[in-house]
């Protein structure tokens, strides 16, 4: 274990060296807006970055993402009517095009072009709709992430946070957590002792790896005949994880079982997604997407499967929503000035994670 | 279309030209209190312009308002017994007098002068209580309003709003809202390109007026036999709207018809009044009274459509209401540091009343 | 009657001689944080003085109390789990000893000395479990206060108050009320007229003595066959209180009846005791004890009037809490700038306790 690893870090709020709740959202970053099922020639509304914005499909299935708020007298747009492929405000039926543009204003002849509502990039690719905040210069969609994994058979869910979005980041920069906030529902005890190597990168991503000899973490999440092949095998259990951009988190863990001469028997992948896209300051719309290599048929068995996966993740999502809850409410209602926050070694990542999101936010 | 109409005003949050939420409240005005049945011998909470009152009447039937605050120890007297004329403070017996004087304090033998409660100055006219929260010694009797068509026949209503009330002044300032806000209920297609007039007057009234010539907009809401006598005849509807004073705004919609020579062979009037009386900052009483020249018998006809018309009222203004809701929900919760309100040239009267509130705020 | 009590004090916003709900919460002083049976092997979380605790009893069944938040990632030590003595933090792992230290960190080997939580003194003295929340080296066990009568006869019950703990003291500081707020219930008429003596005192404390003479106020809370024993004697009531610190105020209401002759034929003794534990600003628990020295027995009769009175109590102090968050509401809600409080002869005892908080605030 290196000395670098025990190191305990200070975190004082006046500590300026990593972000936290308080540090402005990062806008310049392609995030989750929907699932491309939830927009449709509904208007729904949705806040994103602390910025009302109102959703919904062109007639020829564009996405559209408007300013929720008319740019007149400020009715929201997502209570007017979709007429074609433009809204007609219902207060006093200015009519707005997808672009932000104003093209009818009931009470006079013209629309003045300086009278427009903002109209964000939005980019739908496969399962997922993105939307940029930022500067509209800076979106280039070439930089649209893609899941070569994320397909119709993925396993995908959506929670409400009540916590800032960097909680969920750092719950998953650390999964020594598994061991005793999830260890009812995947009993995954040891694994907090097992110790990640974080990786160089020269980029704004931050990676780290465990490999796990023989106890692989999470094989008592296999489909039963897949636990029945490991059993007496060797295995190593290769787990990885990289917060990408403030946007998402993904993961990959690969089981290999060896026979007893060494030959590589059984392989299995599993992906993860976490999609973090801040509402406000202090709540974050959490979408996620699981992946696998193995249970892709369409028999009743591997249906069977991949319903009682959704629940499971359900299920142990749930306690990291109710963890960054809870952690949320303690620093907002415990005012014991003498409070500081202390980091332990399993905190490198997360802690190097917070060092890029306050360099982003810097930059901006 | 004069050029002035198409003339887009910014508003921004630090222009300092027109009153909005932000303003302060304006306090030397009659505002409506209570409808008279309201106030009773039991004593009745109600915050007005930001101050706590509790209201009253005397055994001889007059009308009572004090601070509800016990000057001695903050009780709430609408929490207390009333004793004849007087309240007894409910929690250690002090007696307060109608006009504010403590006339007994259990624990000593006198009654110093200083310790008195505020009784604000109330003035009950018709179906109407009217309260005067500015200076006392402006408050004069005279100045309270008198509306000779708000009898025992008029259809009256009442909703609390949860939003400044300069947002219900503006709704009325611009009834192009017709056609959209109440597409549903008033179906007033093509209202909103019917041009208003502004009138000039030089006191802080604002008044407008349109001409509509055979498409009376209101003509759906007459009874059917008036309705069948409207049929085939050339009208005039003339319709004119007058914000009075911060605490109300009154309208009338006259509709004539002609026959065939030009002889007048039927005239309709309906009277509204909006009376608007802000509870807080971002709170507002709403009462309504419509009148009319018809339908005013006791018939069974005629009570059945005054009831129709009562419920249709009440449905249309919760429409205003939400929407008045919706903006101001919209405007405290969008964070957009860019965003600036356009006017348009149905805003004109809108306009011009928040120069007139802006204008007395500043004199208070 | 004094001149002095007739005196009528100004006590406006900025009038600075006198504690208020705005002043700082004394914390070298010890409360009542729990009663003995609410503490257990359940990890229990409780609010006191605006620091967020868990409470939990060891093998031995000493009490412990922690800082609530774990100091690496804020998680609650109250939603973790009890291993033997230890707290083990239910989000990593990390495990805290009862005088705060951290004994195991899962992620590193070893435990630096500075990674801790707060451990506060608790003292359990009866039914009573108490708490230091100031300087620890000002903790002095021999300070903790005890009551000979408080024993299993006693009656109690708890209350959470949304209100700032001085309303409730200012409360029993002036027993007039009895004949307003709990005219109901206790029928106390006349009461508020009887004047209460202040005893001088050197020390933090403020005490008052009344004497009532042939009319005992709480005589009607007696068991019927001491009433009946009252009737046609002489009586004197003897009622002292007595706020003894910022955590709790004291009673005794002492009826000695005599005959005709002059001699002594009955006595009683009722205590009281009202815990005030300030949860937050703005929030207090409210925990109080009755003892007696008649009704000791065990039976059915006594039984059953302990039942009574039981109730009894917690139905007069439920109005104590409303009148105590009518003010605390109003006092948050009205706006009037001009509002000035006034201050009655009765006000005398609750004066004098404002300027002991005061002082002991200033001290702190």
């Amino acid at each position: 274990m290196s000395s670098e690893h025990e190191t305990v870090v200070e975190r004082g709020k006046s500590n300026g060296q990593l972000a936290d709740s308080k540090t402005p959202l990062i806008r310049n970053c392609w995030y989750v807006a929907a699932m491309a099922g939830e927009i449709t020639r509904e208007l729904r509304a949705r806040t994103i970055l602390d910025r009302k914005i109102v959703l919904y499909r062109k007639e020829d299935g564009g996405v559209v993402a408007l300013q929720d708020r008319c740019a007149h007298r400020s009715f929201p747009l997502s209570k007017s009517t979709l007429k074609g492929d433009n809204v007609v405000c219902g207060y006093h039926g200015i009519i707005w095009a997808p672009d932000g543009r104003c093209v009818r204003i009931p009470s006079q002849s013209t629309c003045p072009s300086v009278v427009r509502v903002k109209s964000y990039p939005v980019v739908e690719k496969g399962p997922l709709i993105w939307i940029w905040m930022g500067a509209p210069e800076k979106a280039r969609e070439k930089d649209v992430p893609e899941f070569s994994w994320f397909d119709s058979k993925a396993t995908v869910g959506h929670f409400h946070l009540k916590c800032n979005y960097l909680l969920m980041h750092e719950n998953l920069m650390d999964l020594s957590h598994f061991s005793y906030l999830h260890g009812s529902t995947l009993g995954a005890e040891g694994f907090a002792e097992e110790r990640a190597v974080m990786l160089n990168t020269d980029d704004d991503t931050v990676q780290y790896y465990r490999e796990i000899r023989d106890n692989p973490v999470l094989a008592g999440v296999l489909p039963m005949k897949l636990q029945e092949q490991l059993k007496g095998k060797k295995t190593v259990n290769r787990n990885s994880v990289c917060f990408v951009s403030p946007a998402f988190t993904t993961g990959v863990d690969k089981i290999t079982a060896y026979d007893s001469s060494g030959a590589e028997v059984l392989t299995t992948n599993m992906h993860i997604a976490h999609f973090l896209t801040p509402e406000t300051q202090n709540t974050t719309h959490y979408y996620w997407a699981g992946g696998r290599d193995f249970a892709q048929s369409d028999s009743k068995e591997d249906r069977e499967y991949l319903e009682l996966m959704s629940r499971l993740t359900e299920q142990v999502f749930a306690q990291d929503k109710e963890a960054g809850e809870l952690i949320q409410s303690m620093s907002e209602s415990d005012c014991d000035p003498d409070f500081v926050e202390r980091h332990v070694a399993g905190d490198k990542m997360g802690v190097a994670m917070r060092r890029v999101i306050l360099k982003l936010a810097n930059q901006e």
